[in-house]
């Protein structure tokens, strides 16, 4: 214990792992690195092919990863401190597991054998990450890596995706090794047997209303053409489910709406139907539990046939579906764009939708933290070029300017539109930085509500009746008022304040039309 | 199911936990809560006496009830949102434990009944929770209320203080029930036993060097004047860790040195000594292991002597080990308060020092997240009116301002000054809205140098040489450079930016004048 075992010319286990992420196809990494990872930081310095992205809270790092692997389908790696590192990280990490989103997640951990020692920072990072994650490995030698890579990855990317926390000790990090990285991982989905698709093309041709419930990869552009020819067919409608990854859609695509997040307003939607075809995801199910309402959502005596589990290949479970059900080349209406002028008057959710109907470019990717003001968005923005929105996955708060950022950096060119609430723009802002730091295309544009909007009306509906002072002090952000214009120029975003539709259509279409991140705070 | 089984006007397992955490003694709340928490805020509502103070994001809640423990000893309580909330809080629910201070935790839950349906916010929060926890516990009725309630304070205040976290079910928080809340709560701490005392005054009585290595609550003015005695009739030294909650200094106290941070500058001060006394506390390790330096820092062959352990009533043990050793009035010499004039110049950290100590004014609170800026402050700060520092007490990052909010809310007509490093100003920078909403008298100073400062040092110690462009890119943060007096005006804090010694010094004066938060932007 003399003098370093490494220098800058020693291949260390730190090498080998950036180089087995690499062989895997893994090449971002969202990074909050401390001390514990500084050969890491060497291993991801000597690399060629790995684009390291700064972040400054580990939140933006998780939350980045889910928006890069909802545009890829791949995994992005990220490099977390210990389990305050990971800590920091989990609520991000809970939206990737419920977007089904494959994240290969990295966290530094002490030296093997310094963890007897319990000095501050230890803590179990194996069980903090368990609760958060599909896999939990730990490197334990350097010659390891290679398969213990391999399995991560693996495991990110089995159907239908999710968060694999490999954990590296420090001395497995920076010692000296002759193993040499690992090759490719294929993950093969597995595909839905015979009897699957004959029971719901048994549904589907006997007595609706019939509902196609469409999840994960199946809201892809693929899927939904399939979905389409499936439902012009059969009569069957399309739906999607409040929370889910990613919908794809827009001008050419098949449109879907999404059930409504509100248990009084879900239930009538779906009230009618008698029979329900589950694509990947899950029976419809009620955010919140009320002392009044019902936990589940489809009706009474509604009938469940799963075609297919998240775990298995969606497309081709629909595409067996549709010539099982004898379905041709026509499908339902396609969405068209139809423009229309921008909205003017006081800011309010139908002028911003409006606004944003008349804003969105072809391809853009639409980040969706808009809670309460964003609630009808979706459903108004139908007739706009051909687009992507990455909803809420989970309805943990903080993803949206990190998803964003993650989003941005995996589809160079295509512009991303952040959707944002103010309430829920606090708990993770610091992904503003990175923006800037990186340069992304992303126009944020902030709701300036001033209140956890949707808590006075969960309050509401307690029967509380009118709050008092120390409840609205517990729902309302106004005292004292943000200032998202002045938080944005603090890390390097430039930004502007719009009161009126006219304003926030002037300042979209500018920030539009040049590169780099801006910020719109829209004051409602 | 069909109408609200509660209005304002029943009173509620809500009601009663509110009332019972009064009756335990806690009147302060730390908040950020969600839809299942709306009961409980209905609870707060009507209570008289709790103050809720609203945070933005959960690590503010924790880090703030962390700071209020450490000035208090006694908990706060905080409300977080489920799991994903509780995630967020948990960094600095690791520093809470790490520095031993008493937090009820209040985590609200789906109603039991809906965790079968696994709608998308809901997570294991009793697997998320334990491993920072020193207790976990649900409450499953109304009627268990002050059971539980009892046995979580109780948790908390068991020495040496910890997390006890307690999950609320939103059935549990919104049934009517007849129940009242319980009473007050007593833990008394064990007292060390006579052998551990004997044991101790024998080794001070035998041949030296000695250390009595003081932590948890023996760096409290008290435990530390007592500490003054027995090193002066034994001729042993007394030296605190280097991470600790809490210590009482400035004129009129027992000064007492940490042991450094950097391992090479720790091994040369514990060097000479033969025997070390354990009062609270642990044998000093390193913060992390490195391949070249040991993780034990005491010299080979110097017995450990543990008078106390930290679930011991440590002052007790000091004043009998005073007896022991026969201790008299005689102390070592006391602070003396020497102002002197502020330096001039350009800022460094011996400048800043200087304008630090020529500033702290008499009862002030100093909460230390300064990291290597601020790394020689505390040595560089004797000889200044009497004051209580708070150290980082994990190193987990992300503490310091949401700690000085609590800090200040412990503390009415203490000053608060917050010495904040730039990177980890980043972590949780919401802290500055909740300084602002209360009116707290917090002056922060951020030290901007624009890197990871500490990781550039661990870096070189690797002996990786000089880091290239995409090392470089993970441990610098100036591209874009953090304007923080745009971030704390964008929260509502008032703030300047200080280029030099007399700028810094000149803010400083302003700050201290006048009441509620401000913030300094020191660039190095």
């Amino acid at each position: 214990m003399d003098a370093p075992t490494t220098d800058r010319h020693t291949y260390t286990g730190a090498d080998c792992l950036v180089e087995s992420l690499l062989g895997a196809g893994i090449d971002v990494c969202f990074a909050n690195p401390g001390t514990s990872e500084m050969h890491f930081v060497g291993g991801l310095d000597r690399s060629d092919g790995m684009r390291c992205v700064l972040c400054l809270y580990e939140g933006v790092a998780t939350g980045a990863a889910d928006g890069y692997a909802r545009m890829t389908r791949r995994p992005a790696a990220t490099l977390l401190h210990l389990g305050p590192g990971l800590a920091n990280g989990l609520s991000n990490l809970h939206n990737a597991r419920r977007a089904a989103s494959p994240v290969v997640n990295i966290v530094g951990d002490h030296a093997s054998y310094h963890l007897d020692l319990d000095s501050p920072l230890t803590t179990d990072i194996d069980a903090v990450a368990a609760p958060f994650s599909a896999w939990v490995g730990r490197c334990t030698t350097p010659e390891g890596i290679p398969a213990i890579t391999a399995e991560a990855v693996a495991a990110a990317l089995t159907r239908p995706g999710g968060v694999a926390t490999m954990i590296l000790p420090g001395e497995v990090s920076w010692s000296a090794t002759d193993t040499r990285p690992g090759g490719t991982v294929a993950v093969t989905a597995p595909k839905v047997d015979e009897a699957a698709v004959a029971a719901a093309a048994d549904v589907l041709r006997g007595d609706g209303p019939n509902l196609v419930l469409l999840a994960g990869d199946a809201l892809l552009a693929d899927g939904l053409a399939i979905a389409g020819r499936i439902a012009a067919a059969t009569g069957a409608d399309l739906l999607a489910p409040t929370h889910c990854p990613r919908i794809d859609r827009g001008a050419g695509r098949v449109p879907v709406l999404r059930i409504p997040y509100p248990v009084d307003q879900a239930l009538p939607v779906l009230a009618k139907y008698r029979h329900v075809i589950l694509v990947g995801g899950k029976e419809p199910v009620a955010f919140f539990a009320y002392p009044d309402k019902p936990g589940r959502l489809l009706p009474e005596g509604c009938a469940i046939t799963r075609l297919a589990g998240n775990d298995h290949d969606l497309a081709d479970a629909l595409a067996r579906l549709a010539d099982a059900v004898g379905a041709g080349n026509a499908t339902l209406p396609l969405a068209v764009h139809e423009p229309a002028a921008a909205p003017r008057g006081p800011l309010n959710p139908d002028t911003i939708a409006g606004v944003l109907a008349a804003n969105i470019p072809e391809d853009a990717i639409i980040a969706d933290e808009s809670i309460t003001t964003g609630r009808a968005f979706f459903q108004a923005t139908p007739r706009t070029p051909r687009h992507t929105w990455l909803p809420g996955a989970s309805g943990s708060l903080g993803i949206g300017m990190a998803m964003a950022a993650g989003a941005a950096i995996a589809s160079p060119g295509r512009r991303v539109i952040s959707l944002e609430a103010d309430g829920s723009a606090m708990y993770a802002p610091q992904a503003l930085w990175t923006q800037a730091r990186e340069n992304l295309d992303v126009t944020t544009v902030i709701f300036a509500n001033r209140g956890y909007q949707i808590l006075k009306g969960e309050m509401k509906a307690t029967g509380y009746g009118e709050p008092g002072r120390k409840a609205r002090d517990m729902l309302e952000i106004d005292r004292p008022a943000l200032d998202f214009v002045s938080l944005a120029k603090g890390m390097g975003v430039e930004g502007a304040r719009a009161e009126t539709a006219e304003a926030l259509d002037d300042l979209m279409k500018q920030s539009l039309k040049r590169p780099g991140p801006f910020l719109i705070e829209a004051v409602l």
